[in-house]
Protein backbone atom coordinates (compact mmCIF):
# COMPACT_ATOMS: atom_id res chain seq x y z
CA UNK A 1 0.00 0.00 0.00
CA UNK A 2 1.66 3.17 -1.13
CA UNK A 3 1.07 6.52 1.13
CA UNK A 4 1.83 9.85 -0.54
CA UNK A 5 5.25 10.03 1.01
CA UNK A 6 5.61 6.89 -0.70
CA UNK A 7 5.45 8.63 -4.29
CA UNK A 8 8.31 10.46 -6.09
CA UNK A 9 8.50 11.63 -9.86
CA UNK A 10 10.72 8.88 -11.63
CA UNK A 11 8.85 6.19 -10.10
CA UNK A 12 7.59 3.76 -12.38
CA UNK A 13 5.32 0.83 -11.83
CA UNK A 14 3.38 -2.12 -14.36
CA UNK A 15 1.21 -4.62 -14.99
CA UNK A 16 0.70 -7.95 -16.83
CA UNK A 17 -0.56 -8.35 -20.02
CA UNK A 18 -4.14 -8.39 -21.46
CA UNK A 19 -5.54 -9.99 -24.42
CA UNK A 20 -8.33 -8.17 -26.45
CA UNK A 21 -10.37 -10.62 -28.69
CA UNK A 22 -12.60 -9.56 -31.26
CA UNK A 23 -15.66 -10.44 -29.50
CA UNK A 24 -15.06 -8.50 -26.39
CA UNK A 25 -14.59 -5.91 -28.75
CA UNK A 26 -17.76 -5.88 -30.54
CA UNK A 27 -19.69 -6.90 -27.57
CA UNK A 28 -17.91 -3.33 -25.73
CA UNK A 29 -18.50 -1.23 -28.98
CA UNK A 30 -22.80 -2.39 -29.45
CA UNK A 31 -22.88 -1.31 -26.00
CA UNK A 32 -21.03 2.08 -25.72
CA UNK A 33 -19.67 3.12 -29.50
CA UNK A 34 -21.83 1.51 -32.04
CA UNK A 35 -19.68 2.22 -35.16
CA UNK A 36 -19.30 0.53 -37.60
CA UNK A 37 -15.19 0.39 -37.63
CA UNK A 38 -15.70 -1.35 -33.98
CA UNK A 39 -18.57 -3.49 -35.00
CA UNK A 40 -17.29 -5.72 -37.83
CA UNK A 41 -14.29 -6.33 -39.77
CA UNK A 42 -16.18 -6.06 -43.61
CA UNK A 43 -17.73 -2.51 -42.55
CA UNK A 44 -14.30 -1.34 -41.02
CA UNK A 45 -12.19 -2.19 -43.65
CA UNK A 46 -13.89 1.05 -45.70
CA UNK A 47 -13.14 3.39 -42.67
CA UNK A 48 -10.34 5.46 -41.34
CA UNK A 49 -9.12 2.27 -39.75
CA UNK A 50 -8.93 -0.59 -42.19
CA UNK A 51 -9.87 -3.18 -40.62
CA UNK A 52 -12.24 -3.89 -36.82
CA UNK A 53 -10.28 -1.68 -33.98
CA UNK A 54 -11.40 -1.24 -30.72
CA UNK A 55 -13.07 1.71 -29.03
CA UNK A 56 -10.76 3.52 -27.79
CA UNK A 57 -13.17 3.96 -24.53
CA UNK A 58 -12.52 0.08 -24.59
CA UNK A 59 -9.09 0.80 -24.50
CA UNK A 60 -8.82 2.89 -21.46
CA UNK A 61 -11.61 0.93 -19.71
CA UNK A 62 -8.61 -1.81 -20.13
CA UNK A 63 -6.05 0.07 -19.12
CA UNK A 64 -8.07 1.01 -15.76
CA UNK A 65 -7.92 -2.75 -15.20
CA UNK A 66 -4.62 -3.17 -16.24
CA UNK A 67 -3.69 -0.35 -13.65
CA UNK A 68 -5.66 -2.06 -10.67
CA UNK A 69 -3.93 -5.43 -11.18
CA UNK A 70 -0.54 -3.75 -11.75
CA UNK A 71 2.34 -2.57 -8.61
CA UNK A 72 0.73 0.61 -8.13
CA UNK A 73 -1.26 0.32 -5.18
CA UNK A 74 -1.78 3.81 -3.87
CA UNK A 75 -4.00 3.83 -0.58
CA UNK A 76 -7.57 4.99 -1.08
CA UNK A 77 -7.42 3.68 -4.47
CA UNK A 78 -6.87 4.74 -7.94
CA UNK A 79 -8.98 7.80 -8.19
CA UNK A 80 -8.42 10.77 -10.70
CA UNK A 81 -10.00 13.92 -11.27
CA UNK A 82 -8.88 13.69 -14.90
CA UNK A 83 -6.43 14.30 -17.45
CA UNK A 84 -4.83 14.56 -21.05
CA UNK A 85 -5.76 11.21 -22.99
CA UNK A 86 -4.41 10.40 -26.21
CA UNK A 87 -4.76 7.61 -28.93
CA UNK A 88 -2.14 6.95 -30.91
CA UNK A 89 -2.64 3.83 -32.79
CA UNK A 90 -5.07 1.08 -33.36
CA UNK A 91 -6.04 -1.90 -31.08
CA UNK A 92 -6.72 -4.99 -32.77
CA UNK A 93 -8.49 -8.12 -32.14
CA UNK A 94 -5.77 -10.11 -30.38
CA UNK A 95 -3.63 -7.65 -29.09
CA UNK A 96 -1.87 -7.80 -25.82
CA UNK A 97 -2.05 -4.97 -23.73
CA UNK A 98 0.15 -4.01 -21.06
CA UNK A 99 0.55 -0.40 -19.17
CA UNK A 100 3.37 1.52 -17.53
CA UNK A 101 2.31 4.20 -15.17
CA UNK A 102 5.13 6.94 -14.18
CA UNK A 103 4.51 9.33 -11.68
CA UNK A 104 5.45 13.12 -12.86
CA UNK A 105 4.87 15.10 -9.67
CA UNK A 106 3.54 15.45 -6.48
CA UNK A 107 2.39 17.62 -4.36
CA UNK A 108 0.13 18.80 -1.56
CA UNK A 109 -4.01 19.25 -2.01
CA UNK A 110 -4.98 22.72 -0.44
CA UNK A 111 -8.58 21.90 -0.65
CA UNK A 112 -7.91 17.98 0.97
CA UNK A 113 -5.59 18.18 4.18
CA UNK A 114 -5.63 14.27 4.17
CA UNK A 115 -4.69 13.79 0.52
CA UNK A 116 -2.18 14.32 -1.65
CA UNK A 117 -2.16 15.18 -5.50
CA UNK A 118 -0.12 12.85 -7.84
CA UNK A 119 -0.20 13.45 -11.55
CA UNK A 120 0.75 10.09 -13.33
CA UNK A 121 1.51 9.14 -16.84
CA UNK A 122 -0.19 5.70 -18.03
CA UNK A 123 1.33 4.51 -21.48
CA UNK A 124 -0.58 1.54 -23.08
CA UNK A 125 1.62 -0.64 -25.13
CA UNK A 126 0.87 -3.48 -27.23
CA UNK A 127 2.88 -6.77 -28.06
CA UNK A 128 4.79 -4.99 -30.64
CA UNK A 129 5.54 -2.19 -27.98
CA UNK A 130 3.73 0.40 -29.56
CA UNK A 131 2.55 3.17 -27.56
CA UNK A 132 -1.84 2.93 -28.17
CA UNK A 133 -2.82 5.09 -25.71
CA UNK A 134 -1.66 7.67 -22.64
CA UNK A 135 -3.17 9.04 -20.36
CA UNK A 136 -2.25 11.62 -17.85
CA UNK A 137 -4.49 12.25 -14.93
CA UNK A 138 -3.84 13.71 -11.43
CA UNK A 139 -5.04 11.40 -8.63
CA UNK A 140 -6.03 12.12 -5.25
CA UNK A 141 -4.07 9.75 -2.65
CA UNK A 142 -3.75 9.46 1.12
CA UNK A 143 -1.18 10.84 2.84
CA UNK A 144 0.08 8.36 5.75
CA UNK A 145 -2.21 8.47 9.38
CA UNK A 146 0.09 9.89 12.25
CA UNK A 147 1.01 6.69 14.41
CA UNK A 148 -1.54 6.46 17.47
CA UNK B 1 -24.39 13.65 -42.16
CA UNK B 2 -22.47 16.99 -41.30
CA UNK B 3 -19.29 17.52 -43.62
CA UNK B 4 -16.44 19.59 -42.04
CA UNK B 5 -17.75 22.11 -44.33
CA UNK B 6 -20.95 21.97 -42.45
CA UNK B 7 -19.55 22.64 -39.00
CA UNK B 8 -18.24 26.04 -37.48
CA UNK B 9 -16.99 27.10 -34.11
CA UNK B 10 -20.25 27.85 -31.66
CA UNK B 11 -22.39 24.95 -32.75
CA UNK B 12 -24.10 23.24 -30.61
CA UNK B 13 -25.71 19.71 -30.18
CA UNK B 14 -27.65 17.69 -27.75
CA UNK B 15 -28.61 13.98 -26.92
CA UNK B 16 -31.53 12.69 -25.23
CA UNK B 17 -31.02 11.42 -21.53
CA UNK B 18 -29.71 7.62 -20.37
CA UNK B 19 -30.45 6.51 -16.77
CA UNK B 20 -27.71 5.10 -15.12
CA UNK B 21 -28.42 1.84 -12.43
CA UNK B 22 -27.08 0.68 -9.75
CA UNK B 23 -26.83 -2.86 -11.63
CA UNK B 24 -25.31 -1.34 -14.44
CA UNK B 25 -22.91 0.69 -12.05
CA UNK B 26 -21.45 -2.44 -10.55
CA UNK B 27 -21.00 -4.99 -13.84
CA UNK B 28 -19.07 -2.33 -15.40
CA UNK B 29 -16.91 -1.55 -12.65
CA UNK B 30 -16.39 -5.39 -12.13
CA UNK B 31 -15.35 -6.24 -15.55
CA UNK B 32 -13.12 -2.60 -15.45
CA UNK B 33 -12.70 -0.80 -12.10
CA UNK B 34 -13.32 -3.05 -9.39
CA UNK B 35 -12.73 -1.00 -6.57
CA UNK B 36 -15.11 -0.78 -3.56
CA UNK B 37 -16.35 2.52 -4.07
CA UNK B 38 -17.78 1.23 -7.36
CA UNK B 39 -18.89 -2.04 -6.62
CA UNK B 40 -20.68 -1.89 -3.38
CA UNK B 41 -22.74 1.06 -1.77
CA UNK B 42 -21.93 0.06 1.93
CA UNK B 43 -17.91 -0.57 1.16
CA UNK B 44 -18.30 2.48 -0.38
CA UNK B 45 -19.75 4.68 2.37
CA UNK B 46 -16.46 5.10 4.28
CA UNK B 47 -14.63 6.41 0.98
CA UNK B 48 -13.72 9.50 -1.19
CA UNK B 49 -17.03 9.06 -2.51
CA UNK B 50 -19.70 8.80 0.42
CA UNK B 51 -21.63 5.62 -1.23
CA UNK B 52 -21.80 4.11 -4.42
CA UNK B 53 -20.41 6.05 -7.44
CA UNK B 54 -20.28 5.27 -11.42
CA UNK B 55 -16.49 4.51 -12.84
CA UNK B 56 -15.71 7.47 -14.52
CA UNK B 57 -14.56 4.95 -17.30
CA UNK B 58 -18.44 4.21 -17.05
CA UNK B 59 -19.71 7.67 -17.19
CA UNK B 60 -16.71 8.19 -20.40
CA UNK B 61 -18.61 5.40 -22.52
CA UNK B 62 -21.59 6.34 -22.08
CA UNK B 63 -20.95 10.01 -23.00
CA UNK B 64 -19.61 7.93 -26.29
CA UNK B 65 -23.10 6.34 -26.22
CA UNK B 66 -25.12 9.68 -25.66
CA UNK B 67 -22.97 11.48 -28.78
CA UNK B 68 -24.08 8.48 -30.86
CA UNK B 69 -27.63 9.31 -30.20
CA UNK B 70 -27.32 13.34 -30.63
CA UNK B 71 -28.17 15.29 -33.89
CA UNK B 72 -24.17 15.24 -34.15
CA UNK B 73 -23.67 13.26 -37.46
CA UNK B 74 -20.23 13.88 -38.78
CA UNK B 75 -19.26 12.13 -42.35
CA UNK B 76 -17.06 9.66 -41.31
CA UNK B 77 -18.76 8.54 -37.75
CA UNK B 78 -16.87 10.41 -34.47
CA UNK B 79 -13.50 9.33 -34.71
CA UNK B 80 -10.84 10.74 -32.16
CA UNK B 81 -7.68 11.13 -31.20
CA UNK B 82 -8.08 11.94 -28.00
CA UNK B 83 -8.57 15.48 -25.64
CA UNK B 84 -8.65 16.85 -22.52
CA UNK B 85 -11.16 14.87 -19.57
CA UNK B 86 -12.01 16.09 -16.59
CA UNK B 87 -15.13 14.25 -13.79
CA UNK B 88 -16.17 17.23 -12.21
CA UNK B 89 -18.85 15.12 -9.95
CA UNK B 90 -19.73 11.75 -9.20
CA UNK B 91 -22.10 9.66 -10.64
CA UNK B 92 -24.93 8.03 -9.04
CA UNK B 93 -27.81 5.18 -9.38
CA UNK B 94 -30.63 6.56 -10.74
CA UNK B 95 -28.88 9.53 -12.65
CA UNK B 96 -30.33 10.45 -15.60
CA UNK B 97 -27.09 12.20 -18.33
CA UNK B 98 -27.39 13.83 -21.35
CA UNK B 99 -24.48 15.25 -23.87
CA UNK B 100 -23.76 19.11 -25.12
CA UNK B 101 -21.89 19.00 -27.87
CA UNK B 102 -20.28 22.20 -28.86
CA UNK B 103 -17.67 23.07 -31.83
CA UNK B 104 -15.12 25.06 -30.61
CA UNK B 105 -12.83 25.22 -33.44
CA UNK B 106 -12.59 23.93 -36.92
CA UNK B 107 -9.15 23.46 -39.62
CA UNK B 108 -7.83 22.14 -42.55
CA UNK B 109 -5.82 18.86 -41.67
CA UNK B 110 -2.20 18.65 -43.09
CA UNK B 111 -1.49 14.93 -43.13
CA UNK B 112 -5.20 13.69 -44.39
CA UNK B 113 -6.43 15.90 -47.44
CA UNK B 114 -9.87 13.98 -47.33
CA UNK B 115 -10.45 15.45 -43.75
CA UNK B 116 -10.66 18.54 -41.47
CA UNK B 117 -10.04 18.58 -37.62
CA UNK B 118 -12.48 19.73 -35.54
CA UNK B 119 -12.43 20.74 -31.57
CA UNK B 120 -15.55 20.03 -29.73
CA UNK B 121 -16.53 20.05 -26.02
CA UNK B 122 -18.62 17.19 -24.34
CA UNK B 123 -20.52 18.32 -21.49
CA UNK B 124 -22.36 15.45 -19.84
CA UNK B 125 -24.93 17.02 -17.30
CA UNK B 126 -27.03 14.65 -14.75
CA UNK B 127 -30.82 15.41 -14.01
CA UNK B 128 -29.98 18.34 -11.84
CA UNK B 129 -27.92 20.21 -14.83
CA UNK B 130 -24.52 19.47 -12.53
CA UNK B 131 -22.18 18.86 -14.53
CA UNK B 132 -20.38 15.20 -13.92
CA UNK B 133 -17.90 14.78 -17.23
CA UNK B 134 -16.26 16.84 -19.93
CA UNK B 135 -14.47 16.10 -22.74
CA UNK B 136 -12.50 18.12 -25.41
CA UNK B 137 -11.23 16.07 -27.80
CA UNK B 138 -9.93 16.46 -31.60
CA UNK B 139 -11.79 14.55 -34.44
CA UNK B 140 -11.53 14.16 -37.70
CA UNK B 141 -14.51 14.50 -40.18
CA UNK B 142 -14.86 14.12 -43.98
CA UNK B 143 -14.87 16.91 -46.20
CA UNK B 144 -17.36 17.13 -48.56
CA UNK B 145 -16.83 15.00 -51.63
CA UNK B 146 -16.53 17.05 -54.87
CA UNK B 147 -19.61 16.26 -57.14
CA UNK B 148 -19.29 13.84 -59.85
Amino acid sequence: MLYFEDLAAGQKFHSAEIRIEADAIIAFAAQFDPQPFHLDDAAARGTIFGGLAASGWHTAALTMRLCLSSDFRPAGGIVGVGGELSWLKPVRPGDALRVEIEILETRQSRSRPGQGLVKIRITTRNQHDDTVQTFAPTLFVDIRPEPG
